[in-house]
């Protein structure tokens, strides 16, 4: 390898901020901050229009695959050797301006701070975008990189319609981004992501950057309980079939649970819902949602059969009828190692605070693992809250996230540990 | 006292059950053996058509009140010597054919057996049936017999409105049911109530009539818990505010109350709502209702108690705000003891397996318990359902039910217990 020596150029925090900001004029929500741009609506294409001129601006290579899936490379046709950046551009229908965006727009700072300081690192460096991350509109999530690294057939894609029957493949061509490059798509040297944490862990620990480590592995179960509807006042504690008390002692162990398993374990009882609901009848079925959540498949696979045990139980307790399925389920991803490790090192030497974590949500840095050496940098979401207008993470810690990652991809893009992720057995 | 020194003359059981189905034709619920007579609506009226048809078949004086109560007596201008027997001829939307039109067909039926013998007791015999009392059109319910014993004005009975905002005194206008007797009524000698149990009870333990000894008393509360709305994979499960899981710990220590306190006591979680009900998301808030109900007003005020220590508690341990809301609250009712003696004495005579009991349900006769002697007699519910088109009470339970009726009314009113009830301090 070679290149320049000297460390990554420092990026520009304001043009990042200022980009952020355009972006989001695109589908704003008036009255707040946040913005509504649906995978493949005109906001969509809108955003998309505005991100391609800033890639074109700086003399990228630009390639548009089949799916919408856009990437943008210095160097044209070199995107197998690059160290590619990126996230989404699509949004929930209250999204905030972060999610996602961050990712894409950092990357465009990183490339252009390269750029401008007239020093190249020896790989070229590649920006692009996924269609579809936030499945708001297209279920399932993440479409667009799960078919990028060969987990959907392109066909299968383009085929999946949101709620009144509108095709992908038809509101591609409707919005002008079915493009000619092939899906899958070509795999980069490496891919990091740079994310709003999109949780309260790094402000509640007052920590500028999360290193993530993986992506929780997640099991969503619906139970129904079905017991005998029946009159609040007459019918005698002993011989109620209380579906909705039987719904609330799962949840209860569900979080009892949560806690005993410990670590990355987390479990959340959502969604409630009693037939009749009224005050004074007791439940006669109850609906609920159960959503597991953990880092190591085995330690999944243990909560889920601990909760098949406590929803057995709590039925045969009340002389309930329980039913369960699953509504989700995907494995824990595991970054590569050696970037993690790397991600560590670099947030270290820059004196930012930081601390090792998982991702309790899904992003597109889980399906490029699959194909290459992979991890991603979080920076704090105020409150904790995302996927909503009031979405915030402050500017220092914008612009300490943007630095980081140039850091990163830097070195990955000098080899500085290219004998690393060789031994930690990463599968380019 | 004289009169016929004989037993009650048996009644006529197909003529009860001919009755009760011919009254369950109007207003009828296609393809249900249940019906919908709402008070005051069409079907109502025609309802009180047919029962003032009977009555006045038997000869008796039938007076009309201010409120649409109706009360028809063995000789006129004598209610105030009458033993009186009823119920009410409304229904809930979806209702059964039993609830509240067993107590006053019955009646009617006691009466008629003993004009047909041509043997009547000491003191007059009278049966009534009063106005909305089951309040599902115009709250509150018992609105008819409330009224009846003076416990609201006239004037304000007439002013209370639907939904539709259609006031109660223009629909007695509108179906020609606004009598002229005044409100409150005559006070008679004494008031017994056949109804249907509403609930499990004599079904499991095998037994065909409660001695009913009280109403118990009810408490409703509303319970808001406000907490934090998450991302049900970000969130550790240390940072979160949950107030699903509060609201579900809640439902358990109800239940555990009710347990505890034992006895009548019960504790019904019957409705849970969850916003914003999703798979995913942690619950930023929640509202629930806690129905609790003893015969005891100290045990009832303790279980009160208890329950605000019970919200304190989890909310605070899950770091919410809680508010309370007491949305309804009734004292206990309890009925005159010799009667409910006497009532025991007659079950027991019959050969009829019988027990003690409260109801945990509201009836007019716990109005009338205000101002005269009074007791109910219950039987079986199939299956413990009631306001419900499947309510459904055999046969033999039902004549066994009217003869029992019958029996107690005759002593009643051929003086059997007078020294009993003066002893007992009725409020005659």
């Amino acid at each position: 390898m070679s290149g320049s020596t000297g460390g990554a150029p420092q990026i520009d925090g304001q043009r990042l901020l200022g980009r952020l900001d355009e972006l989001a004029q695109i589908g704003a929500i008036e009255g707040t901050h946040g913005n509504c741009r649906l995978a493949l609506t005109d906001e969509d294409r809108d955003g998309r229009d505005l991100v391609g001129t800033w890639m074109a601006d700086l003399g990228l290579d630009i390639t548009i695959d089949g799916l919408g899936n856009v990437v943008a490379c210095t160097e044209a046709g070199r995107v197998a050797d690059s160290v590619m950046m990126g996230s989404h551009i699509d949004t929930v229908a209250t999204g905030g301006r972060y999610d996602g965006n961050l990712g894409v727009l950092a990357g465009l700072e990183v490339i252009e701070s390269a750029l401008s300081s007239g020093r190249m690192p020896a790989r070229p460096l590649s920006v692009g975008y996924f269609t579809d991350e936030e499945g708001s509109r297209f279920a399932p999530d993440m479409l667009g990189s799960l078919a990028y690294v060969g987990g959907m057939a392109l066909e299968e894609a383009l085929e999946i319609t949101d709620r009144d029957g509108i095709a992908v493949g038809d509101e591609l061509d409707r919005i002008g981004y079915r493009g000619a490059a092939p899906v899958p798509g070509t795999v980069p040297f490496a891919f990091m992501e740079l994310h709003i944490e999109q949780g309260p862990v790094l402000e509640f620990h007052g920590v500028q950057i999360g290193v993530v480590e993986g992506v929780q592995g997640i099991s969503w179960t619906e139970v129904t309980l079905r017991g005998q509807s029946n009159h609040a006042g007459t019918t005698p504690m002993p011989l109620r079939r209380d579906a909705g008390l039987a719904a609330c002692r799962i949840a209860n162990e569900v979080r009892d649970l949560a806690h005993n398993i410990g670590d990355s374990q987390v479990g959340t009882v959502g969604a409630i819902s009693l037939v009749p609901n009224l005050v004074n009848v007791i439940a006669g079925s109850a609906t609920m949602t159960v959503d597991l959540r953990n880092t190591s498949e085995a330690m999944l696979q243990h909560a889920e059969s601990r909760l098949d045990e406590i929803v057995s139980r709590n039925a045969e307790a009340e002389h309930l009828e329980a039913s369960q399925r699953r509504t989700a389920r995907f494995e824990p991803v595991e970054f590569d190692t050696a970037v993690i490790d790397l991600v560590e090192k670099c947030a270290a030497e820059a004196g930012l605070t930081h601390r090792r974590m998982p991702s309790g949500a899904g992003h597109d840095a889980q399906m490029l693992a699959r194909v290459c050496p992979t991890a991603m940098i979080f920076v704090p979401s105020f409150d904790g809250v995302s996927h909503n207008p009031a979405e915030y993470t402050a500017p220092p810690d914008i612009e300490a996230g943007a630095n980081l990652l140039a850091d990163v991809v830097w070195r990955l893009a000098n080899g500085e540990i290219d004998s690393e992720i060789v031994e930690s057995g990463a599968t380019t």
